[in-house]
């Protein structure tokens, strides 16, 4: 923003101030920009636009029943579906660490479709005249309910057209590997140790399953994150609006969004508390524990060339070291888990400010909804990286993995039916303590024949229970 | 525990060890307490019983599968339902910070039912003859799919039977307070400033609504809790289990609780994840918050007598300062919030820990499962509290109510109507200025009469929208 | 950034890669653009300074030591003094979402500076020549010690020159409030309670040690900051480097900076381990809950002005309602607490990613310093706020914190000596329910004459110890 | 407890009740049993011995000041050592879910010694005769101050007894394989892939800075401790105390204890913050911070024995499988790890319930002191099991740290400056891609000698930085 440019007026209630010239905001947007000059976090873009349908709907709305005159409902419109569109972002400058209602945000948005409308209409910025950011605007709305809708709106705008086809897409390609590794058998891994084999593509079944449950955790979010405060006004009983406002203007943002949204049936709940957004952030950082567990995993086991586990080898996307053609770093394993991390710190300050409300009125309001927002957006672009540029390209290290199975002195169980448990301890024993194959070690001991032990050790057959007797 | 009595020796692979003569566990459990001698906590008690209910089901269906002999399951089931009743607590002695598999605690319900069965069959303790505590009472299990299933057990009894019970009285006794107070009007407070009225009913009524929500919630989480990990053996696949032991030792479970248990369809997360935990804290922790912004409200309705808000009177239950009669501390609040920050804490910590597993294992499951289940306890227990000896006691202070509402500036607003905005501005001024009511001011300022303001500035019509025009 | 303009090519091990043609950026800053498309958030502008001084001084050091000839230092230098000016901020797009080492940003830097160089030198961008990326600016160091020592050099700039300062004029402010309130006298509450009087400068001196205690604690953790990882290299033993290189490029960073920091004495733990951002954190945590306390405090102690505590009068910066002149929300306590409960969140999620680092490196170092950064910034910024715009212009309402001390009914302590425990019990439990004063209910019960009640109940005796006797 | 056995009656303010006989408790305690059935966790131990030296303390001042007659502070100080030495501890049931201020576990004190003391008068228990609860035992004190003082004495001692002594010999155990391994030279590991060579007591050498670091901070929280409330009473005026006796009382504290405790120079912020405690927390947690990391990095280097990295063999305690004699399960970094995370959930609820004091007073009282020192608790005993039971016995596996080494491929870096780069990047890319050893597809390639070849590639020369030239 260049504040050497020319300036206009601007007035409120608090008296004039110069405003840029070429910003549709006004007084108290100007004011909170000079007040609370704190950090560089700003509302999101997916706020204003929630605002926008928002303001939009409303306008509809109070024309439909009387509150509005068609004349000013179309340029309230209009100059609404600027900042649906993204077109009048620049205008947005508001920090997060504001008002704890938002208030000077809904204003910001109030004088911005004003000043916006006034200009489509032909007026002078800052006359208010044809259109005023309160009465016109804001008509039928307050601060504490408007925000707490646009919050909702964003959120779930956020989760159903983003988060949950980008999680969505992650959990196929999950699932297609687990599809092509379903014969892969491989040593299992308890405690860090060696332990009785699985295939590939049951362990990448368990993830294929965690990231299901996520899904339907965060679909169960959606029904409390559909109810919508307005109609509420200031204290949650709707003085001065109409009677028939809360639930018309809930069911045109519906219509505007194509998503089902309500009237919150308690809007007294609604304005001073904010457990939807708290139980979806914990659903959100749910589905982050998960995703840190299978970064973890695929990091681990395509850790190598040659010191590591290297059972699966990983895309190289970014040049690793110029020497060794074989370093891979799990780049997007990092990514993935640092922002997975951050979901965490996000819901902690979430769950915090959700528990700090006062009677009628929460005033954490923009840091839960930036948190929210925040953890959406890393846990559905981290979800695109990690399909694309890793899940997408893994490969199995087919040597690797046989050559630990080959190893792997645990497969002895399977003969304790033949040669008793005392005679396989005493194979194991000396396959451990010689560094042999639990083959050579049988065959040295003289126990077994090749082509007996060959015969029973087969962890083919150890993928399951017993068939049935 | 009295170590100084008399010993006897039991033995495991790793050799022979002196435990307890009057104690029923065994070798393995000795070493634990002697390796893992971490903290004071104990693995909890309702762990042990869903152990017992496990066991039992185990020994039930491997009979019917052929598995063990009438006579040992018999046997074990008689062990088992004394542990089920709580009367073989003493010989539970390891502690939460073991194996973080939770093994040793296996085993030590194995050893103690072992033994145990092995008195009431006469034979020698430490015999392990006629059951084994490996062979028999762990028969077509590991500790990798016991453990995860008691605490499945352990979380749905727990929130079954004791928590939604405890919340729901809770907001019953709200409820009610809601009805009762549904005619008391009262200035509104947003931003803990003065605002438009509601009823103290209304607000009461958010209150309400909030726990029916986390209740709904809670109720959500059950079906991921009651799938269980019973039948994976050691890693997921069911080595060595009959391949109808999972589905039938779920449903003997289901019938021993009453609780619909089911297998859990995908073992290996079951396993080596915890989500269905995390999930549930965190709508544990979702419900902490609301109860920590209802607790707050009412100890700051309660504050006073004379230089609080004292819109409440909360129930004098223990003796405040002798000299002040009207000192009543909300120490119910107290406890309450208390509890619930403590869940918060015990939530970060499970969310962290539910992020650790590594490839077939989580080894963070004793932890898991002590947090929750100490945050479903304390919350049960601080809802009970906190409806017996607050909720249904609370009382209106008339007087104050009045007072405050009497006095409240922004009741101006009835007035824009009829004297206009600008001359009610300058009554509302007037009245702050000066420190009168506005009434005083109006008449003052003679812009109505008497009659007239009593007519016009009527809280009883700010409580919700317009009527109908 | 347009990426429709004029590309040029870079190279890097991997091949060519397009980039625009007027950013300084190469290759490898290319594909980070490409694969980490995760979130919004920027590697922080402090920390592309921290490197700008980095690259400077180990450039002056190399040719000290014979590493770097004069010529090509010379123009490192001469870039990097544009980096750390801020003049090349365009040029670093990174996302903090990336490659956990950092190694994406520092190759950024290592890019820009050799482009820029080249540019200065009148060479072909892209040709790494006269300046090779790697070679010349990276000489001596890799990703692993100078993103860690970048993310030390940023930490204590921004604690020492912003966050220091800004907390220190808050505590000045805090401070010079308690000098001018130390007559006050008023009402103390315990648990919400009213309690025994004190001074409104007692109450605000509290304040002020609070903020003492905290600023003595960040000071303390500056010392940890202060060691440097450079000259580490890839593991922590120093391959590549000069013998004198990591003493000498800490002494040359100490210089730049004015501060004095040295060469961490083990670099393994400085690669591997990040607790001095741990520490840091935690104690930034500690001075957020500090404020959040003092916010919480002011805003009650402001709240009303007819129905709250009203005890002080907040600046009134912003348009409340235009209807209520008394209105004051107090918002720069809410954007306070936001900010501080931001910082809890971010604290813990550098708790847990400080706990994850394996072997020689922790790969959330661009998570660690973002949310640290982010944490100094919003501390020192909200404070500077909070101390202009609302505890400079504090005001006590006399009236009102008298009329609560006349009424305070624990002032009937002082009686105990004159007229009895019960008669001086009597009395409150009169004066509480027949809502009167003290002094009528003693009048009235005929105890007292007035003029001994007025001789013996007096506040301004009960601020401290008794008397010596 | 035995509730069923023979009963007394006991008095307060509220009127009489009764109390089991054969308990020291009186009227207060046994109010709060019944309201506070809250969880199961108690005031901790070394509270109630905290409370029995200041009561001690306090006795002997007050003698000293003529506060009380020497016959009843020698009572007082008899009784108080039976609670110093934990022979009364069966008369604290009191839980940390009742007031936050703690006050009903002080008067449980103030109850236990007055009837204990006036047992050993002789006297009849509940008659107050000769020592009174309040006006003797609580003499020239309130719960507001005596509380935190408590929490302080109890947080200095079980640091500097405890903690600070079991972390410094895992600290000086460490020390000691940092040294035993100095000589081994083992593959780095960066994002957990190859990396140049580094020996293996380099690595133990970074743990051993990291708990350096760790206890050098925990010590620094010690003077902020050794601050104490007592002195302040009620609101932290020190109301009804006599002038002298804040400072008497802290020395008498220092000298019981050998700590060096001093009176709190600033009585409001130790009664309403607690910020002393939140900052030991911070460090706490960042010590676990550091012991995750090494825990994790020990069962890492010793995870296998065949699938692996198993660089170190770990003591095997505890039976693992009775198949495989090689399976260690790494159960005491399990523990440990457990006893972090728990310590990171701890400090969540700290310092949340740091935050939350009002105006005089903080009511998160017990809660704060009840984590912190379950966190010290865990760390302490965890460290003394860790160091014991794992580090004490740990072995490095000299076959597979060879192993590793010879076939690590950046060990090429060496031969850049005999062959040139692209000559090496050769050898590399065949030795990966034909999974042969450097040295192999060095000598296939002809480019040099065996002899050559072993001359240069020597990764005992690249452990620090290169010679001074």
């Amino acid at each position: 923003m260049d504040f050497s440019a020319s300036k206009r007026i601007e007035t409120d209630s608090m008296g004039a101030i110069e405003v840029p010239a070429d910003r549709y905001w006004g007084a108290q947007t100007q004011r909170s920009l000079q007040y609370f000059s704190i950090g560089d976090d700003l509302i999101p873009r997916e706020m204003i636009r929630a605002f926008g349908l928002l303001k939009k709907a409303a306008a509809l709305v109070n024309q439909q029943l009387g509150q509005l005159s068609e004349k000013k409902a179309q340029l309230i419109v209009q100059a609404a579906d600027e900042v649906i569109a993204g077109r009048l972002d620049d205008h947005f400058p508001l920090r997060v660490w504001q008002t704890g209602s938002g208030t000077q945000t809904n204003m910001n948005v109030n004088e911005v479709i004003a000043n916006r409308a006034i200009a489509l209409a032909g007026g002078v910025l800052g006359s208010k005249d044809p259109i005023h950011p309160n009465d016109d605007v804001n008509c039928s709305q307050s601060s504490n309910d408007t925000f707490p809708t646009a919050m909702h709106i964003a959120a779930v705008e956020q989760l159903h057209y983003r988060l949950l086809p980008e999680v969505g897409r992650l959990r196929e390609a999950l699932a297609q590997k687990a599809d092509a590794f379903e014969a892969i058998i491989k040593v299992g891994r308890t405690h860090l140790m060696d332990a009785v084999p699985l295939t590939l593509g049951q362990e990448f079944s368990g993830y294929v399953a965690q990231i299901d449950q996520a899904l339907e955790r965060l679909r169960a979010c959606l029904p409390a994150l559909l109810e919508l405060a307005l109609g509420g006004t200031a204290v949650g009983t709707g003085l001065n609006s109409h009677p028939r406002f809360a639930v018309a203007v809930a069911q045109q943002i519906a219509d505007l969004t194509g998503l089902s949204f309500i009237s919150a049936p308690n809007k007294f709940a609604a304005l001073a508390a904010h457990e939807p957004i708290v139980a979806t952030s914990g659903m959100l950082r749910t589905l982050a524990v998960a995703l840190i567990k299978i970064a973890n995993d695929l990091r681990w086991l395509g850790s190598g060339p040659r010191c590591g586990l290297a059972e699966l080898i990983l895309p190289a996307n970014e040049p690793g070291s110029s020497i060794m053609p074989g370093k891979v770093n799990p780049t997007q394993c990092e990514a993935m888990t640092m922002a997975c991390v951050q979901v965490l710190g996000n819901d902690a300050a979430i769950a915090i400010a959700g528990s700090q409300g006062n009677f009628e009125l929460n005033v954490f309001k923009p840091l839960l909804i930036h948190n929210l927002l925040h953890s959406i957006r890393l846990i559905a672009s981290a979800s695109a990286s990690f399909t694309d540029y890793l899940v997408v390209g893994l490969e199995p290290n087919h040597a690797q993995i046989q050559h630990y199975l080959d190893n792997a002195l645990m497969l002895v169980t399977a003969l304790n039916p033949h040669i008793g448990y005392d005679r396989a301890a005493a194979v194991a024993k000396k396959a451990y303590s010689e560094r042999k194959t639990l083959r050579e070690a049988c065959l040295e001991l003289g126990f077994l024949t090749a082509e007996e032990f060959d015969r029973w050790v087969r962890p083919e057959r150890m993928l399951g229970p017993a068939a049935e007797p």
